[in-house]
């Protein structure tokens, strides 16, 4: 039987043996970077948007990949091309590129490229549902320490968040405030927050700034809803008319509940509703189902 | 010829077939921790308080290594003994244990012990000639973001201060403040001060509680110098008498130039001498040779 | 005589019957909120508003009033009623809601609901001499401790501010600034600055999102005047053409020195004036007299 | 049958008719401060010393009580008397003067004095089981607004914190870090951490300088238990030996996890027993039991 | 041959007589502003725009300098008139007003107007080459200590700022964070960067509002792009398409690396080029050459 | 009739002719520190530990005088000598080194010492009655700015503070907190407070290590006072049983009245009359005469 087959330095090899040293700095020190694209009916979503934010990191971080953006995005597409042949109906892939310093400080990097099923089964009901948010007392670190833009492979800072909701209840998700107690974002997700029709979305300080969310700015400008970038606070997240988050792997999915009060008046609400019957149309696909 | 051994999750194997997955949370997230002590002619020192320290870093990011700390240790001396034989004369291993989270939230955490022999002679030269420290513009980062005093594996806000010390000089070190502009730490070390036979050292808000810096406490208690943990700013250093790094591959090494300003009369000072070669006594090794 | 009622807890009472334990929580604590409305010629204005911003106060605070938006207007509205026979000519009430949660943290909710003279005498003037504000030293609370958009009852912060401003003068009222140093407001009004034909006012971050601040929102709107939020900080106010304040019971007064400097040309400017000329019109009211 | 008594503003009242006017800034702005000392078999204990911290209060936030601290005693001592009768056995008083401004800026104030018997049965198990502590995303508010060591009746930040704990578990209580993430206190409580046997707890910066913590500075003391006043964070807490709290109803109560982690080998420790006997034999009453 | 002239207090001397007292504030505690413009073709370039800051950073240091604006101006030109026959071809002056506090707090103020060639030799070359800017630790100091808005004479956070870029490199220059670790400015210019067509520079809460800045929001409006203040970080500028600096003498000036990244395709970038030649065809002077 | 001289660059000069070039960095940038000593009947009073301090201040900020200390020791001197006819009885000196980076960026630096009689008659009577200190909402600069303790010229953040203090009370001197709100200094002094016995005065972080606050350590331990270094805030001043400041010229004086506090109950202090008597023994003079 066939097996999933990843790219490492160069070759393609199963997942099973897809290994890097003991002394990668990418485990010893978190020092890479990485991106996730996915896809939709096994096609890539956006995949050259991910693959700029990939080298965004990789310049914030100093790391030569060694390969080019184009070299890059075909060794990615040949992942994916090993690997569809394992695809079941429904199902999508997210494709990762994770870059590394290597070995010392001077390189050369380690490149890994994967693809992974994405687990619906795990999140399906939350479309229907929605999330419960916990905001949790670890702070997002800030950008003068480590910019939340850069995609960077030391990430304990979002874990440690993740663990605190995980106390309230093991399906709540975390949401973190930055140093000055700003909304900013949890562990794979952007937030956004609908009040009297306008979409608004913390600013790229203390985030990344998610391919997802970028979608979702255009989705809004097609349905006619504005979409600001601000600053803004957990009041304000309590009495929004609807609120949602976005990542790549779910496209958008509805907020419930934030700590202990319910938002809004019907999960998911109608803009989001409409946010994601516009992406299902896009992309062909009906994301909920 | 006889190859290094590691332990990787139960087994002792060959360094270069040493390895974890790709998918490793240690790998992909930085999720995970370390610590690492030394030998002196072969004798590990301190290990047990190197131990003590992960088993705090394990609870503060709350990960299960699987294991008690005595058999931590008991592996981890199993690892020097099968390495031993490789040490030649006048060298001494590092010992590491590393713990990240394994392939999922829920565990089973990875467990690494390796050896390493210190690269001596890459640092001998600064007991004679100090190093040059650079105060760096990244900031180190603050505990309710993820805590110094934990040795995580989330360590690219190192990373990126030392990056920015490399570009005034190669050889130069970086030195970090905190978020408040108080003096805390570089990659690897912790600063120590003496003004008017006082050493002060950063209080461990902002940084690794070094055992390297422990023993300096129980050397200067020695030879009745007072150690003071407090705050301190880049003045403070300027204008201190001597100025030195504890590191746990190298002890103590002087400190001779902070950005553009030398730093006391003679390199070492005085004090600097005193405590190294104190400790050369108590491990029996000449540090500086 | 007649003398004015308010509702307490479910009873209609005359005000010097109007009390609450002092075992409750809105005493002990300062554990509740509040919101505030005028009328203009004895008709509320915008008390819908106020009572939306209410319920955002109380949901923020998770304290339930056991009482639905629309029954409190009612009720809001009886008292109103109640109270009517005794306003004179030329005078007008405030209506404020306030409610504690209670005895116990579990409830029930102490609900006091009542009016009050506006006492004109006591400002009518500053429409003329526009107020001095005292920059002070005591800072506005930030929104990860106790979010100055929620209208509670644990007001000492700004009492402290008061205190402050009324040492330089009796009839100065004290200017805030937030954490970072920019400009927020003072106890119970919101601050606008005209520069360059511009209107500026704090953003919702450190400050009560004013029903007067929306108001003039609109009828800045009706002259062409843009209005922007955004930061900004005391070299701004200083260098303003024209600054005024905004307040439920004053609408809007001129501000004519902040600390030892005049603030533009004239007392109210151009500007200021136009705004209070289209106020008193909207509501049918010369505002200034 | 007999019915408790309380002062308020000069007369002695049954506690179901001791009430405020619903325009006390007391309840309408939390403009006050309060103190409460409790009984040891009907004695008072340090009362002096909780009506001068009293006396502080009231002069950082400048209201004039209209009493000399010597009167407030008595009247204290009074209101005591007044209601020992009703005392059963094993049962104590909290005595607790509170004083708001008035009615006005200017005064006069609002004096109530009250007594109220200790819940023990609410609080006995947890000197058994210690308490589990949730530490809360809310920020304890720092000096510059409104200082902690005041013990003001502007609360609100305590409960909201208090609240967030209450998701995970309610039997869970609070605890609050400053803005710069160092471990402060919670709702009613100061905070102890036993290290290598030397007793550590934050300073005054951020938390109330409590009676029952300068107790505990007294009974250390006695057993030769150095008592260190020092920042630290969340990741010392987790790490240390024994972890109680102190609080005048409560005396000492061991805290047996903090979020997700169980601290020390016992509970209570033994040091925190030792201390616990110590004040029993002290005041004469076995606390725990 | 003939001598520059400088006014100092009311008269007209040599440079080399232009001097103030050693007890002057302007020299005892940096207690004075200034403001300077330039010539284009010996014509003055927004002279009056320069002049009412200088008259915003006197209000908002509370100096008067005993001169209206258009005695200021008045006095301004006559000094350039009398320096006027001094310039060689292809040569241009700066213009700088200077006013200290004087001798004592309450003035009189010392006013010194002065004449200075703009030394092109020295940055010529940077229009080709670009510069490179060094992100450095010392921060610019936050508004609520002294705001950068004012350009007052207590400049030495901006030189220590400067002392460190040359460490890197003598022709480096510094570019600093401000407390929160936002992009604000270097000694003498604000930064731009172009991303998408879309200008962006800091707001003015941690930089001065240069007028060459204001100038570029002019240009870029007639070749349609848009301009932008708002908070960025580091990362922004890694990943800027160009990257540039305003500054009153030298207009604009490319960015070619920060740190050690290449910033954008060519030095300079073409919209960085389209607004020199723009500003050069408006001031009539070829700037680069 | 003879005139006052002081040294400026290598010359002695009247101090009417005593002046530096409006092109001077320290007149232009405040680029320079300076430290001032003063005589008790006419000898320097701890000369050699202000040289020190000077010399700390110009490492801080790199700038060479370009004269060793002993000869700055020995000029001083000078100064001080052909100053002394001039002093009358009961009259003493300012000694003030100032030095300045000069016309360039690489100097040579600008050296000026003077001479000045220390006016007695303008603060004589605050040994009396105490000074009224205000709390000023102007920040102290933090040290990743410009740091406190090195004495430089660019001191208008100090000018600011002291401008609003003078608003509530031309007599008052400013009292500046820290960015995070702690009491550190005001112009031209250290502040003190005592509380049961115990002396506090703030750490160096945000102050300048005052020479004569570090005679009042001596002083202090020579009564078996004990001083303690640490933060506090404004509650702690308002409850403290003395508040004094100390400054060069004035040793130190009483603080009567913080705000609108009164402070202690006698205006001095005994323990401040103490230390004000025991200072003048030391030297000689009876300082509050």
């Amino acid at each position: 039987m066939a097996k999933r087959l990843a790219y490492v330095n160069g070759a393609m090899v199963p997942e099973s043996e897809a290994k890097v040293s003991i002394f990668d700095r990418g485990f010893t020190l978190g020092d890479g970077v990485f991106d996730t694209a996915r896809t939709f009916n096994g096609r890539p979503f956006k995949l050259r948007e991910h693959l700029e934010r990939l080298y965004d990191s990789l310049r914030y971080v100093q790391i030569d990949p060694g390969l080019s953006p184009e070299e890059m995005e075909r060794i990615s597409l040949e992942v994916l091309e090993a690997n569809r042949p394992l695809l079941g109906p429904n199902e999508d892939y997210w494709i990762t590129q994770q870059v590394s310093r290597g070995l010392a400080l001077k390189g050369p990097a380690t490149v890994v490229i994967r693809c992974e099923p994405i687990p619906f089964a795990e999140f399906a009901k939350f479309y229907k549902t929605g999330y419960r948010l916990i905001v949790v007392s670890t702070r997002r670190e800030p950008p003068q320490c480590l910019d939340p833009k850069a995609k960077t492979i030391s990430r304990l800072n979002l874990v440690l968040a993740e663990l605190e909701a995980k106390m309230v209840d093991p399906e709540a998700r975390s949401l973190m405030l930055d140093l000055e107690g700003n909304v900013t974002e949890g562990q794979g997700y952007n937030l956004f927050m609908l009040k009297d029709r306008v979409l608004v979305t913390p600013g790229s300080r203390s985030v990344l700034k998610g391919i997802s969310r970028a979608t979702i700015f255009e989705l809004a400008a097609d349905i006619g809803i504005e979409v600001v970038e601000s600053d803004f606070q957990l009041f304000d997240v309590l009495n929004a008319d609807e609120v949602f988050l976005s990542q790549t792997s779910r496209c958008l999915q509805p907020v419930s509940v934030v700590n202990n009060t319910r938002i809004g008046k019907t999960v998911p609400g109608p803009i989001t509703n409409q946010l994601l019957r516009l992406w299902s149309d896009k992309v062909g696909v009906d994301i909920v189902e």
